[in-house]
């Protein structure tokens, strides 16, 4: 009867106490090959406070490392003076590069070289009395857009970066999919075209030697130089042709522009109906930079997809643009500090 | 103290009690579309009794139906005349198409077209006074040879089947992955070549166009008819040109029949780069009748994705041959009654 009675009380101090219930907040930095984002986020997801620094030029660690340091501090000066009744959980990392997530550290950051086999874990950790956490970016845009974006929701979701390259990250039972050596998820790296155009992975035909933003560019120039090209593009220095310009040309009527990007969207759906065709997912999200051309890319990739996808399989999909844009990085990297 | 001495007794009892332990055994049907071969296995995953049933020819779901509940009765009758102190769990079945696993529904089959929408857990289970599972026979497979075979130990596993056509199974921390809508793991059907040969699928280029065993065959037929092509394969009439006597002629010395075995592991490579890219597996695991020509296939596919996948990502991976052969569809089959 003691016993009983004792655990009732329990139970009914865990559901009326008056203790209040502490909100949480974390800091989620996405360290890029030029600048690093970072931002105190709530466990909901939203980002209450951001500040950029720019790492343009950084040509060691150290560089790199104070202007993140200087960030957190900044970020936890912020907090302290200006958010009442909450509490900072920890620091979440994404980093560009492959990770060896147990022991914290850079295996290797093709865009951060100086990061190699670097310990971030254990040196950021040494100037905070915070946990750090880190994942790949490409995973914690992932995540973010997983949480509170475009795949919110979903068990299963494969997205997809197009910026200089494509990235990727895969959701799977609704958990980040880091693979077997941490280095899962290199979804620009599927060859579609056997003996195709040269990748900057060093390998023939991959995803990203068709879908990204540079690939575009170079696809344009190389069709440019030809004299029965007609394209407002010819008005321009072959520097000035950029994704962006591209995309500003299309919007002004360009047909040759319109086009270039439409053919991205082909070889996007290439890739997309092979994702469908292997994991069968709720959701298929295109995210990054070179995203903001959607309006071309991703009618030309669902119907490429659809054309070449399996009955039954592509038509479940959910295929559109992440809603995070910039932020998803920082959201998702917040977050592996929160849960 | 009444209290702590009654849990003390009943877990000496639970450790010492003298109650005989049922060893657990099951049925596994694995539902091909020229045979059923069908087995007990025990919970070790070891093939008790087998018996094959022969369905060419059958055009009716209800032919095929009566095959697999006379192996299932066969089993049980064996199972009840030899097998003393055991207990059959279940019956499960590898079925070759897409399934509504939550139903247990054939949803389509493209070997077995009368089961389409087909409610087969409960048709069998109509018959049987056990409970019946089902999935697709590749994961079948897949889950065999994770189970007991090749890939025993792994989290992450790509398998993939060479047969008539290329088919697959996905194992991500340690269990069969089937995707949100119950059809992942079509590997073979991944685009390898943009503008590639047509797929049975419908699509062209997918890996199954290329390193299959009907493709292998189709490719040496076509290069046959070059008459600048030596090889003793001419000696034989088109319609006697298959996997296996192109093997046949590799393994006496036909220059031009190893050469097209090696093509087919070359292209296999291409895919497993991607495989490998994507998910950062342990293992990647091949298995299926062709595999027999894995001394051709299988160092070309190593080859080529190593020269293909991303630096430290493939040096990692056990690329191999699987090594239940033909019992791995009824073994994984039986697992899925048992756990």
């Amino acid at each position: 009867m003691i016993i009983v009675t004792t655990v009732k009380l329990l139970i009914k101090g865990l559901f009326y106490s008056n203790i209040p219930v502490m909100k949480k907040y974390s800091v989620g930095i996405d360290i890029g090959g030029t600048n690093i984002p970072s931002a105190i986020i709530d466990d909901n997801g939203k980002v209450i406070y951001s500040i950029h620094k720019e790492i343009s030029g950084a040509n060691n660690a150290e560089v790199v490392i104070k202007k993140i340091t200087d960030s957190i501090n900044a970020l936890l000066d912020y907090f302290d003076n200006n958010i009442k009744g909450g509490k900072i959980m920890g620091v979440g990392l994404g980093v560009p590069g492959a990770l060896d997530h147990k022991n914290g550290r850079i295996i290797v950051s093709p865009n951060l070289p100086f990061f190699k086999d670097y310990p971030i874990v254990e040196r950021i950790s040494k100037e905070l009395k915070l946990p750090v956490f880190i994942d790949n970016d490409a995973n914690c845009a992932t995540i973010g857009e997983h949480w509170i974006g475009s795949a919110q929701g979903s068990d299963n979701v494969i997205f997809l970066t197009l910026g200089t390259g494509v990235g990727g990250g895969i959701i799977i039972n609704k958990k980040i999919y880091t693979g077997s050596h941490g280095i899962a998820g290199e979804l620009g790296h599927i060859t579609i075209v056997d003996k195709g155009r040269k990748c900057a992975c060093g390998n023939f035909g991959c995803l990203e030697a068709y879908a990204s933003a540079n690939s575009t560019v170079a696809r344009a120039l190389e069709q440019l130089q030809k004299t029965s090209v007609k394209s407002t593009l010819k008005k321009l220095k072959p520097n000035e042709i950029t994704a962006h310009t591209i995309f500003i040309n299309a919007e002004n009527g360009d047909e040759f522009s319109e086009n270039i990007l439409k053919e991205s969207g082909m070889y996007l759906g290439i890739g997309i109906a092979s994702f469908a065709n292997i994991f069968d997912p709720d959701a298929i999200i295109i995210g990054g930079g070179f995203a903001k051309a959607e309006k071309y890319l991703i009618p030309s990739a669902i119907e490429e997809a659809h054309k070449r996808c399996l009955t039954g399989s592509i038509e479940k999909i959910k295929i559109s643009r992440a809603s995070l844009e910039n932020d998803a990085g920082v959201i998702g990297a917040g977050r592996l500090a929160l849960y």
